[in-house]
């Protein structure tokens, strides 16, 4: 999940005239789109200097040095300086057609079923284009990555919120006990249904999904005829040996499934902006034709870069090495938890831990500012760890809709894609929590 | 003008039950967005292979060492690989006020009247995002940018046309003399017109609009409160003492103008897709959280790339010297078409030339591909000069509406952002026309 914008408002600050002002469109009145969102809440500039972020979902170190050393040539060539082909350079498509084929069981042809996108968000943005109709329907699992929702509103399609449901028990717990009520998603699907999302790796959940969830998820798109957009941009960041199942794999799924990849998550450089979309012509055709038009390319020395990650990445081990090193930051911040006494999920994929913030109190009259007030009890607890304890983290209830808000306000999102120090000292930090804990 | 993707077809190669794709969505059916593009048409894969390519507007150079180096030394950093802050990163956005401050006469504020986007393409399509409600009517100049068409119709707006009208003499002429009927313009104004897309200096006509033109624009746009946006990408390329005037300087306007520039036309950087918006926060609210919702951010090396240049440009004499240099660039081209004998316009500013090639003749058996068949008389002109001349350049008549086609179909558009050499080559190779003329 990703920083945001601060919150935008129509309130002009050179305007003077502001009955005349050309109105915007209503689009961004749905969706959250102009609400103030949780990352401005939670920024940096409205928390204690020496705060340290677990809130974001990005890196506090940089991509490799070999994968930088690419861009640097890349910059120093002429071509790569200059557009790329809206498909994306051939040279990283050829890439990810090997990297990414014998996963897919494919011989993906570079020129129909690769397209490169001005990151995973930009890619999703543009599927969302290619396909929705007004009132068109797209089911989420909630809690949802943020950007869905105002991406599916803006484009005339209407969010259909599923619960994902936290197990009931009060003992440490997997990301795989987060569990989908099945007969719920068969109800919320319509004649208007025109889409589902699945996310596995799941932001913020951090759940896998098994191969007998998604086996139910397609037989319901394949039922329904449903085009599925599988945002798996966590797909390198999966521990403990679960089995990280791509929809788009299972009996006649791939005509119907676009597979939502990010080399920002992959190589550590959430600021490259290189994203890709994995599919059928059939379905990349029509979003090649709206990206052409949204961003007309991706930029290109970073494009070049990124193959050279992906050519790369599997002969110098770095994906393997690079998950360990995950695992062990998750490793450091759980420790920290259990020595706590606190309850978290355990994440099978993603950096993040969904700690349960339901223990942490407060005093009555604690001084929380407006921007909290109103929302759920986790907006609170953020609040209070990040000014009490000096770590900021994200609050969970944001990434449900309104009416279930209640699922989610028992959870806080930390985020590990820091470095070990940063952690450990977070960890230290946080264990002053505990005079605060019921 | 950029290239442009292959033609989008709906045909899946590996789709065998096509009764059952998920349809796309009908906004794709509109705008040209699923047509064969001009770009691919004159495609390099298609001319011979050794055709100078004086069709696509990207420079055959690279960027200046001292900006590629800013990039280098960013990406030797931590945070300039990692998100930035969707508005863009505050050293460009200061750097953009240094800049482009005195321009306006104002006192920009980084917070709200400057917004850094993937390219200047992206900012459009924001603009067009958080403003357009269906049925919003766009006027726009033909010939038009092509992205302007899809952009506007894939959110629902509907483009209105209004063309701008080549001189009628046959002598040599200036871009000055494509003018706009006001008439004609004001006809084109309806209850349902909620924007006037201005390009200047103008891609392909090369014409910088006066003063007195925009001043009779801006009252129309007073008139009936739309909202102006105002293309000028190739500001820093003026010519010949001509003044490039910013109709958002004019009386009244600042408060509906918003304004699009482009590092990558600034810096000879076209694939580093960082662009901006400049304009009042009553427009650039709203396209912010558009923009946010769209791409997130804009790639953040290349943003403190460009801040760099945007830093140091004035100061090297940057600008001036690139300016000088387009200049004589465009002298050994406009040389070539002198020397053939044939009348073309003199650009105030852009890098584009417009060849008059209604007296081209070619053999009524000439073997033309299927592709520029019942299309305007300039695409087979451009066929025929790049096959039998090996230079390719661009049919105008794409930039006009269907209705419009005869008043585009005398000209071919020629790039001259190509190093000296090259432009030699190819003025040379351009002799071998004469042959050909009536």
């Amino acid at each position: 999940m990703s920083p945001s914008a601060e919150p935008p408002t129509n309130g002009a600050n050179h305007s003077p005239d502001r009955s005349n002002l050309v109105p915007f469109s209503s689009r961004l009145k749905e969706g959250r789109a102009l609400a103030q969102d949780v990352w401005s809440i939670y920024n940096a500039a409205n928390l204690p200097a020496d705060c340290i972020n677990l809130g974001q979902g990005y890196m506090n170190f940089p991509p490799p040095v070999w994968v930088k050393e690419a861009a640097g040539e890349a910059l120093n060539s002429v071509a790569a300086n200059h557009y790329s082909h809206p498909k994306g350079r051939i040279r990283l498509r050829q890439a990810l057609k090997d990297h990414f084929g014998p996963d897919f069981g494919r011989d993906l042809d570079v020129e129909s079923e690769i397209l490169v996108t001005s990151g995973a968000n930009e890619g999703q943005y543009s599927v969302f284009v290619a396909f929705l109709e007004q009132g068109d329907e797209v089911i989420m699992f909630e809690p949802f990555f943020d950007q869905y929702l105002p991406s599916v509103t803006f484009n005339g399609g209407v969010p259909v919120y599923v619960p994902l449901h936290p197990p009931k028990h009060d003992g440490r717990h997997s990301s795989s006990e987060w569990t989908i009520d099945f007969d719920e998603l068969r109800r919320a699907v319509t004649p208007r249904t025109k889409m589902i999302i699945v996310n596995t790796p799941h932001n913020p959940v951090g759940k896998v999904f098994t191969r007998h969830e998604l086996e139910q998820i397609a037989a319901l798109a394949e039922e329904h005829n449903l085009l599925v957009m599988s945002d798996e941009v966590y797909d390198s960041l999966v521990y403990d040996d679960n089995e990280h199942v791509r929809i788009a794999t299972l009996p006649g799924m791939w005509d119907r499934t676009v597979t939502v990849g990010s080399a920002g998550k992959m190589f550590a450089a959430t600021g490259w902006r290189v994203g890709w979309l994995i599919g059928p012509a059939s379905i990349l055709t029509p979003t090649l034709a709206a990206t052409t038009r949204i961003v007309f390319c991706s930029n290109s020395p970073l494009q070049e870069a990124s193959a050279v990650g992906l050519e790369q990445a599997k002969k110098r081990g770095f994906l393997l090495q690079q998950r360990d090193e995950y695992a062990e930051r998750r490793a450091i911040l759980t420790a920290g938890f259990d020595k706590l006494g606190m309850k978290y999920t355990l994440p099978q994929g993603s950096y993040f831990v969904l700690l349960d913030i339901s223990t942490v109190r407060w005093p009555e009259d604690y001084p929380f500012p407006q921007s909290v007030e109103g929302r759920g009890r986790d907006f609170k607890a953020c609040w209070f760890i990040a000014m009490e304890v000096g770590v900021s983290s994200i609050p969970v209830s944001e990434f449900y809709c309104l009416e279930h808000t209640s699922i989610g306000e028992s959870y806080a999102r930390f985020a590990f894609c820091k470095d070990v120090d940063t952690l450990k000292h977070a960890v230290e930090r946080l264990q002053a929590l505990k005079k605060f804990l019921a």
